[in-house]
């Protein structure tokens, strides 16, 4: 009798976590007093210091025989005025309205791996960027995957109109395909140049206990829609990243190069971006972090340019959910490059800037 | 004994459900890879082939004596690109964010019927559109209810400021009645036409057993802030559709005529849609459905237009709520008409255009 | 054995509502059909007669000592037409979509009080706009804390960037203080006016059993994104309310004092604005309210000018959730003073306009 009862309550409960289940409502709401000294200083409210703010509609339903059906709906939100956050690739409109611009895609998946459709970060991004142990947010955030913020050549880390295959687990291998159709519909129609915006590319992985290694390749055919106009470009870029956990401490390190072609007179902008990052536990509940990056730019008839960016981090986590954060983050720049923590504030004698930031961060 | 524990349980669980249930947060996420030719091809990720993809929160409250209170919000969204679809009709401006442009109401029922308050689909259009055996979504959806898409004299499926009587069932009858406030403060100020954007309208069915019959009705004033300037057009239009299920197989059928008198003058644009459809389960979880649909199209002052449409669908419903599936879609025009299946692709020899499109819809 | 089961049943349900627990999806749909008579007369149906509609997400974590954090996401809409209402001060640009703009906070919370980052309603506007029987919303709606609508006066209801304090309650006494950072980069890169758009409020309160009282205190400081070009102005005020229930009515008074003083010249906008409100329960479920406003407007370089308000409503109670009500206002100017119920609709004789509103409103 006591199992039958059991059971009874059992159903009813999940009875009422079913009707419930099949949306989870997750985000993060992160924000940080910020303040940056370069030419000039500016202190603020920024949203993301830690994690980026979020508002996301997720679910997975089991359809039997090993099959799965998931989506998932996810949109940036600036936590610090409200806004939404909906703009985030030079193919997508800009807003300051919710709209799920960091993820929206719909999936199956079973023995065979997943096929997933719609718009997300790519797999070349995902093999490699997690190895930055500022999780690409922040003043910390390792500039390595956006070309170091170089104008025009600036990487798609989330690509629309993708189609993504997800493979198996092999022993900690797994491979990532994406194809994005090249939706511009003037380069299509006018058979031009059918791969205009198209984008292909692939992350491989390997995952075993402490040891994680990471390869990125992609290549992206831009067309009218980016704004460069005539002289369209494609960009080709690989990355290679591993780290290696310790157990005191876990130590990361990545390479990205991007090179893009110019359509007219075939001049390529080049960028090499070299990270270094170790992160270590701090008694039962804290983390301190630190990564050094190397940006090296090489426009198109313009001489070599570079770049030095450390930053430092403790993370306090207060549960699982909720942590108060610490950052500080130094660039150097050489050679007349202008890479910059805050694109707001113009560099200390054209050279250099320092930025701290200290943040709330809740998940839910 | 055993009672009380599980009414106790059951206490517990319906605590928790109660607490929960004031909202539910459903949605669908549905995205097919598309093809189209004609005068050239594309190809590309569309949202929606096979139900419109939407995130909505809804509600309803007992209230005591068979009164209960209902909220109903819902937004479109393109999950091929994690936009929001905020605009839907000539009086809604676009943004590619989050809005509730799909429903958004307040309502009362009880034994009286319901009254409801907001924006949503019209009674009109419900009456009849329901035959179409596409859902009015993807590239089979019959044009019959947007007047083929005839510029200017583009029904309106959904309008804001509406006031809805919902009729109790008779025996299988059911009238809806919508009256939309004509909103437009220059007109109404200016006492020259207080009926500007004003719309009236009315749905008339009956449903029994294997029998389903529909009539709309509907009236819209349409003013200054409909682009079509100085020379502002009313516009009437009924329809009158039903469906029979024979089970192995459901025949449907509707037509549509409309009619947009213009303010000058007094000519006619005139539009009449024929529809015929029919659907047949297959095995267990398959759905195979085509329809054929003719528009004939009779803009003052030009010769009549003609367009022919016909579509053959299959979906195979892996569970209630997610599902795979197929649409090939083929129009052709005659007399100079210009109806597409894609606005984005010319017509071949200006006439013909085809259409597939392959994908997953998940509804949660 | 009893205990056990029961223990059980309570757990596995604690267990679902703990996985639901860390989002609660609320909101508010609030629609009315709305009549204004001035000049010429508008008939439409508005949103928000007597709660603003919005949608919101929030959620409380329990860390344990007694130390909780708390998130709130929360977006204004029109639910007559299912747009977002994402502007709502001079800071914030507009859109037709969906924003956080009505609340986006992040706090911690134990024996000191809490500290909340982000964007809300502030202080000093809470301490006393609380005392307006018709909630800041509708037609009845006071003005006296929107400084009567005088332009470029319109006081910040709700501010971005802002650190708020919230001490706890000593004795009914509780005080609240928020800085909001002047961020227009411009100005404070420029060193010219750091304190460009800066806020710094506070609201004292005292709530012991049938006694209400508080006091708004606040600053702003109006930079180059204010929209007022070269001559800027800062904008000081404070205000003082109370409110004593007697059981058979409550009643409640409130008076607020504005200055914007011009940066060139020194020239002063004054407004002061007076109001007295009551409300009275009838029966068990409704609640009859008036309200008398005095708006007194004394522009640099012009003549003082006066508008009165009158309002009068009625809210009857279906539930805690739902609730219909109508409401009456009556405003008239004097002296030149264009202050108005609809800003759409013009002044009869240039002083006069009647507005009424019906509708129903549901909370989620």
């Amino acid at each position: 009798m006591k199992k039958s009862l059991i059971a009874l309550a059992a159903v009813a409960v999940s009875g009422a976590a079913f009707a419930q289940s099949s949306v989870t409502v997750f985000g993060v709401v992160d924000t940080a007093v910020s303040y940056v000294n370069g030419q000039d200083n500016w202190s603020g409210l920024n949203s993301g210091g830690n994690q980026t703010s979020r508002l996301g509609f997720r679910g997975v339903e089991d359809l039997g025989g090993g099959l799965k059906a998931n989506f998932w709906l996810e949109a940036g939100i600036l936590a610090d005025n409200g806004s939404g956050k909906s703009g985030y690739s030079a193919n997508e409109t800009s807003s300051d309205a919710l709209a799920f611009k960091r993820r929206a895609t719909v999936g199956l998946s079973g023995n065979f791996g997943e096929v997933r459709m719609g718009r997300e970060l790519t797999a070349a991004y995902n093999a490699t960027s997690r190895y930055d142990v500022f999780g690409q947010v922040g003043y910390g955030a390792s500039k390595v995957w956006t070309d170091a913020g170089v104008n025009g050549d600036s990487t798609t880390q989330r690509v629309s109109n993708m189609v993504t295959y997800l493979s198996p687990d092999f022993s900690g291998f797994r491979a990532n395909v994406n194809y994005g159709f090249g939706e511009d519909k003037d380069a299509q129609t006018a058979k031009s140049s059918n791969s205009a915006s198209r984008y292909m590319g692939a992350g491989l992985t390997y995952d075993n206990g402490p040891l994680s290694l990471g390869l990125g390749l992609e290549r992206r055919n831009d067309g009218a829609n980016t704004g460069v106009g005539a002289n369209a470009f494609d960009v080709n870029a690989w990355s290679l990243g591993g780290s290696y956990n310790f157990g005191v401490a876990k130590l990361a390190a990545a390479y990205r190069n991007s090179e893009a072609k110019y359509s007219i007179g075939g001049d390529k902008d080049k960028t090499k971006g070299y990270y270094v990052g170790v992160s270590a536990p701090v008694g039962a509940a804290g983390e301190v972090k630190a990564s050094y990056n190397r940006y090296e730019i090489n426009e198109a008839g313009a001489a070599k340019q570079k770049a030095d960016q450390f930053a430092l981090g403790y993370v306090h986590n207060m549960s699982k959910r909720t942590a108060v954060y610490g950052t500080y983050a130094y660039i150097k720049n050489k050679d007349g490059a202008n890479v910059r923590l805050s694109s707001d504030v113009a560099l200390k004698d054209g050279e250099k800037q320092h930025a701290v930031q200290v943040g709330i961060r809740h998940a839910f």
